[in-house]
């Protein structure tokens, strides 16, 4: 390979796969994606034993400290987060500019949070912080604007969880709805090496500072291939609108070769654990609020999909995935459905900024190499 | 492993160096980076045959179509470049506000770079065109708000290089200003999968969008392991003073540990090709204006540096680096070290967008795995 300049090399490189799909890129104590197994384990503990159960402050402490808090620590570290929810002025005056424009949601995030530059001096743990406490803001006060709402200001004495639905909803939210998603920002904090947290580990590996490793994250998490199609699996359900019409429909969809949305993962070679998680969250939910007829609905949505698809596909393993449960549990809480990406960045950007502490640790600068193809001799001649 | 989910795999995972060090992570056909000749091919032409001689709109066409320009398709070209000069709105608010903030120009970029969302409605390549036009109108209309100045209003009139200088300093620039700027950018448009190239590559790889695949590629350049830190060169030359003292204020660096910048690269085991480049451009645009005396200094400097490395770190490859005519030439075109970073951001933006539309056209998904080293079976008791 003329265009390998590293010494001591060990990897073969004809065999490299494209995607890097199944290269170790790095180390790491954060989570562990084990596809095989259906199992997915943050900082030590079973997604399905800590994300139901767990205060998010109790999660954002685990992930930035390795360890969980005691109590007199997870006091002094809420109280730390709470105080940090405030928007500066100049990230007012970007949401503002752009609800005049109807900018969407996440781009109008991707505008905002560079505007967090140097407010904390390049401090790496001090920006975490304060992105993991002001997304909830800048999300809740962008949709309101969106709306020509007022935002609300931000409050110190709720919870994370909570106060991400008080800047939406402008209200107090009641106990189950909070919890609700704080189970869902707890099971999507963090997922292995997914291209938006690789993203920020490759722009922090360069010693670059975390506002900038979270704003191109989130451009990663936009895209259609990761994050930014959160919509179509709700979308059926709605379409499909009466259990008994959900049998021709989806029959009628797979004839036309379309994909169901909703079932099947890259990663997972068998159920996703995320997924039941959220669906135990969603049925505990929807028995306190929400509409009910469309939980019902999507459940046997779901039951016909399940049983359509494996007299179709056999073999593949396509269970409901988590944003099937997503979609029915965002949607319960009254978020609209472009705020559902949204919202996974309100729970991601924890997993985010503890990856870039980790690759400042632990990591050196991600520089791999490319294949060149082109040609290499051709003659230019001035024009 | 139990983290890694592949089918197909045949890559060793343990022998994977950290940092993708050496790995293939996908082809491409822009450029050839070959460390051990210290050749650098840019789409087929080697650097020193095409950065002196073609003008920018060339290279552009070049590498985002593959093929160089006829006549007649690099006129239309030029002008479609020209016609997307101009700032919105929006920008010219960022710009503004990060400007009565004192906001540091990389950091104003990654702020601006945003605001463009949306202007193409996610037209791959119209974003592109745009980003490679309006970079220039972004970086000296910032310089200036900094300086309480006026930005001066986008020309269609001039060239791409020319354009810069004159958003810069408000002044049309003489040819031979035109052209040692002309030959940075066009030197240092691509480079292989550096940092913030791989960057715009795994965003983009998302099916997100060009933008904000750039804006993470302008995080990850402002790192200091990357393009973040180009004053140094300069500054020891600037504190050196003296051609006589050069000898003395050198060994004592060394002496006390320090390492020599502008000396020494990653991946090239030879002399960068694109010192030579810059060398020559310098030479020849320091024969027409600037400070000869500090170019003087400069190469003087050089060859004590370079004798007294040899001598020192026998055997270890530590030439002249891109760095350091990097500083000598834009410093002689009167650009202060604080636009050193944002000017090289106007040449590379060619390679980033480049990239995307090939990584859009060939690649798939960059996903790579981590390696867990954590504890698994943690047991969480809620509080």
């Amino acid at each position: 390979m003329a265009n390998n300049a590293s010494a001591g090399l060990t990897v073969d490189n004809k065999s490299t796969p494209e995607g890097l799909d199944g290269v170790i890129a790095a180390s790491t104590r954060l989570s562990l994606v084990d596809g095989e197994a259906g199992r997915l384990v943050i900082a030590g503990y079973a997604v399905e034993d800590i994300a139901p159960k767990a205060r998010f402050e109790e999660l954002a402490y685990l992930l930035l400290n390795g360890r969980l808090a005691t109590e007199p620590e997870l006091t002094k570290f809420s109280a730390e987060l709470a105080a940090r929810r405030e928007l500066p002025e100049a990230t007012l005056l970007v949401l503002g500019e752009a609800a005049r424009r109807s900018v969407p949601v996440i781009d109008a995030l991707v505008m905002a949070v560079p505007t967090l530059l140097t407010s904390d001096g390049g401090d790496y743990q001090q920006s975490s912080l304060r992105l993991i406490a002001v997304l909830p803001t800048i999300v809740g006060s962008y949709w309101r604007l969106l709306k020509s709402q007022q935002p609300v200001a931000a409050r110190a004495d709720l919870s994370h969880a909570a106060h991400y639905l008080y800047q939406v909803f402008g209200t107090e939210p009641a106990p189950e709805r909070t919890r609700a998603l704080e189970t869902y920002i707890n099971t999507v904090c963090d997922h292995g090496f997914n291209a938006s947290t690789f993203t920020a580990r490759v722009i922090i590996s360069t010693h670059s500072d975390v506002i900038s490793a979270i704003t191109g994250a989130i451009g990663a998490l936009k895209g259609p291939l990761h994050g930014g199609a959160p919509g179509p699996a709700l979308d059926m359900v709605l379409e499909i609108g009466r259990a008994d019409r959900a049998e021709s429909v989806i029959r009628a969809k797979l004839a036309g070769g379309e994909r169901l949305m909703g079932f099947g993962h890259r990663v997972y070679r068998v159920r996703d654990p995320r997924a039941d998680v959220l669906a135990a969250a969603a049925e505990k939910f929807y028995q306190t609020g929400g509409d009910r007829d469309l939980y019902q609905l999507a459940r046997d949505v779901e039951l016909v999909a399940l049983r359509v698809l494996a007299e179709q596909k056999p073999g593949r393993r396509l269970d409901t995935n988590v944003e099937f449960y997503t979609a029915l549990l965002l949607h319960g809480l009254g978020l609209p459905s472009v705020l559902f990406t949204p919202t996974f960045a309100v729970g991601r950007v924890l997993g985010w900024t503890a990856h870039c502490l980790e690759q400042l640790r632990d990591g050196r600068l991600i520089r791999p190499q490319s294949r060149y193809i082109g040609p290499e001799h051709s003659n230019f001649v001035a024009g």
